[in-house]
């Protein structure tokens, strides 16, 4: 994996916008700081993802349980929503072959089809419940609380569609949660009836979690590889411990983009792979940077609002939506793509008759139209005075995966202390809660006053 | 359909943030000089969306069409990007059951599954190839201009494809062009080869051409009501005409999101609603928003570099993941949520042993937890001072999905004369076009120099 990050840079750019090269060398100056602070949190138990290079038994373990399982089942459901699907969703389309549900069961030699839920809305989970089979399929209930509210109504229903299918003794066999190693509702409810559970470590956030548990448990069960997943982990883990800024590519990016949203304004910050296959680690690295910087408090408890705002893309395509905004709009964002190297096989051929408007085609694969155009893009960028950054991979398979996204998690990490803010909390959340319980009617909760619906229609309004 | 804003106010925020009712005035005093600069701009050729309301041939037509390809084939392939792939992506989730593709035959009442190519990825391009029977496949070709590079390259790979398996003369009758009805290579193709081709109106630019036959020929070939869809489409037109602000509910929406932005530097314009089918409309709408009002130049070719950021987002999903910086983090966003009255008949379960964290659940439905979860979040965010409107839908059909649609490109339409911007140009990937080409090594391109990927590695930068 490889950072190039030149187009941060106003020389590079067009001399006006972008950063100043003094400005790198403030942030080089300040890192070993930065660096510190989190060595010193991790001592003090926060920052606990920092463990997960190292789980040797907890693979071990994870592979022996998919194995078991994997021969009874031939459809995994997981239930979860947020950090507890999102990454997944990402190591499912980032490492097995697209439309894997469509696949033939040679194709998919023989691992199970899976199902992720990750909403309350009854159209997903009654066509879920239409298309499975409850006598072949795992269902893996993950919430590390264990009282995650859609998790809990989604099991609730499907626990009943599969006690009606197979009696309730038997839906046992067909279920595994991933919750707190000793407390919630999940985890009283796996101890009294029987189901395995496994731990989500206490010290590891849900949006931090998709390499523990969370995603190795049904990522082993599909056929991915979690022991590569995990090395490539630790590649990202040993390479973030050099307080040289410089060799230090997951401190290097949290600095430039925190630089370009406090010094430059730059606060939109866009994650645009060139391949379909991360179009989930992008919505999965909004999650991550979204939830962990946006805060209203500092450190010290200072109102400061912060936070920058994450933006999804996917290239190619994105070029024929978002990317006249990223050229032409405010000067208030930064784009980083991610580029995988890897040759393709698939010439563009030639035929009789082709249009000259064609002709410049043939010869060339496909991928190497795709990373044409973003080399273009970035380029293009650059000339309109836009930053830019670009992540390259050799290839995509699970060491380089899960080295992507233990970068961006060791990213968010020191984002957290370059923005003054805890980035492992989410309190802003819990109004939420508190006002959807209300509305439910959970006892203890009236006293958040009748949560009504914004009905304002003209007549309202109209003696404004 | 229904807009509620009320929540864009101070005084239904928390009295600091939001617009104030005097504002609500001035737009509406505005509003009839916007309308009449549409008007102005219609009889001059602009706004060409504003026909889609009155096809009654053009529908009757691909319905036939559709009627004599339905039976012979069971896959539908499109090919396309932005504005030719992401309506038709908004139709399949919205308007078909989910994960259509994995329904048996009987599920999808024989209508043909189908996989749209949307990106130069060989990953995506060869997966679809290896899990389409060639015999049984009809091909959609969308581009209209008819020479996008992607589209371009997918065509010529798929038809090569087709031709090894079913010889040229028997592929030709596998496909369909949608495109210009005079100009460029697909139509010069389909004229000399003997290939279908249907029409995208001139007057119609991409992103606003899912009701063309962009849209509407896949959706009839896949079962969707086209007929009621323009129904739907026609009501929000209908409703468009007034002067009077406070009735028209695409103006309304435009103008707040406009004053949020210009007035209060609310520039980043979520879009959220509570429906899994609807995560394919919010993507719609963000290339409808981005490149439509992000511009470099007003109209009259002075310098802006304006244009709001869309940021889409479902729930109740990404209240685990997006809605923590929307509550607490800078007072940047304007949130939409789109939520769907209709009642479902999945009740919550209860069961013996139920822990108490769960009890509150049974009884209500699914659909009450999602759309409690709505009102809950409209009103935390209000008590925040987080500016937010709701478009409420009786349910989700045909009818009010075309209504949804058009409501959007009116709105935009409208947008961009709040903006003072041109909303149905793109200049801004012109040169990265070029780019692309000169990389490619097409004719005529060199003069845009080299291009280089951005390959800074820290020795470059040690210096600094």
């Amino acid at each position: 994996m490889k950072l190039s990050y030149g187009r941060m840079f106003s020389d590079k750019l067009d001399g006006q916008h972008g950063l100043a090269r003094a400005q790198l060398n403030d942030l080089i100056q300040r890192f070993p700081a930065v660096i510190a602070e989190v060595d010193t949190r991790r001592q003090r138990g926060e920052y606990g993802f920092y463990g997960l290079g190292d789980q040797g038994d907890v693979v071990r373990g994870i592979k022996k349980f998919a194995d078991g399982v994997g021969q009874a089942y031939d459809h995994v459901l997981v239930l979860g929503i947020g950090g507890s699907a999102l990454g997944m969703k990402t190591l499912l389309s980032a490492l097995r072959p697209p439309a894997w549900n469509e696949l033939s069961d040679e194709a998919r030699e023989y691992f199970p089809r899976i199902t992720i839920l990750e909403n309350v809305d009854p159209t997903s989970i009654a066509g879920a419940l239409s298309r499975i089979d409850p006598r072949r399929v795992f269902v893996n209930v993950i919430s590390k609380s264990g009282g995650t509210a859609e998790t809990a109504a989604q099991y609730l229903v499907v626990r009943a569609w599969l006690d009606q299918a197979l009696g309730p003794d038997a839906a046992v066999r067909h279920l595994a949660f991933t919750t707190d190693p000793a407390k919630g509702p999940l985890r009283e409810l796996a101890a009294r009836e029987g189901i395995a559970a496994l731990d989500v470590p206490p010290e590891v956030g849900g949006r931090f979690s998709v390499l523990t548990p969370v995603g190795l448990l049904p990522a082993a069960l599909i056929g991915i590889d979690i022991e590569r997943l995990i090395q490539g982990a630790r590649k990202a883990l040993d390479e973030a411990q050099r307080p040289d800024l410089l060799n230090n590519p997951a401190g290097l990016y949290s600095a430039l983009l925190w630089a370009a949203d406090a010094w430059l304004g730059a606060r939109i910050h866009v994650l645009m792979p060139y391949s379909d296959r991360l179009r989930d680690f992008a919505a999965w690295f909004v999650q991550l940077w979204a939830e962990s910087l946006g805060k209203r408090s500092d450190r010290r408890g200072q109102p400061i609002f912060a936070g920058p705002t994450p933006v999804p893309a996917v290239g190619a395509t994105d070029q024929h939506t978002q990317v006249q905004l990223f050229m032409e709009g405010p000067f208030d964002k930064v784009v980083t793509f991610v580029r995988v190297e890897e040759v393709d096989e698939i010439k563009i051929p030639t035929r009789p008759g082709l249009p000259d408007d064609f002709a410049y085609l043939p010869g060339h694969t496909i991928g190497e139209l795709l990373n044409a155009e973003q080399e273009a893009t970035s380029a293009a960028l650059a000339r309109m005075g836009r930053m830019n950054a670009t992540i390259s991979l050799p290839r995509l398979d699970a060491g380089s995966v899960g080295e992507l996204i233990m970068f961006m998690q060791l990213a968010t990490g020191f984002a957290g202390v370059w923005y003054g803010v805890n980035p492992f909390d989410q309190p802003g959340v819990e109004l939420g809660k508190r006002l959807t319980f209300a509305a439910m009617g959970r006892p203890g909760y009236s006293r958040e006053g009748s949560v009504t619906l914004d009905q304002s229609l003209p007549s309202d309004l109209a003696g404004a």
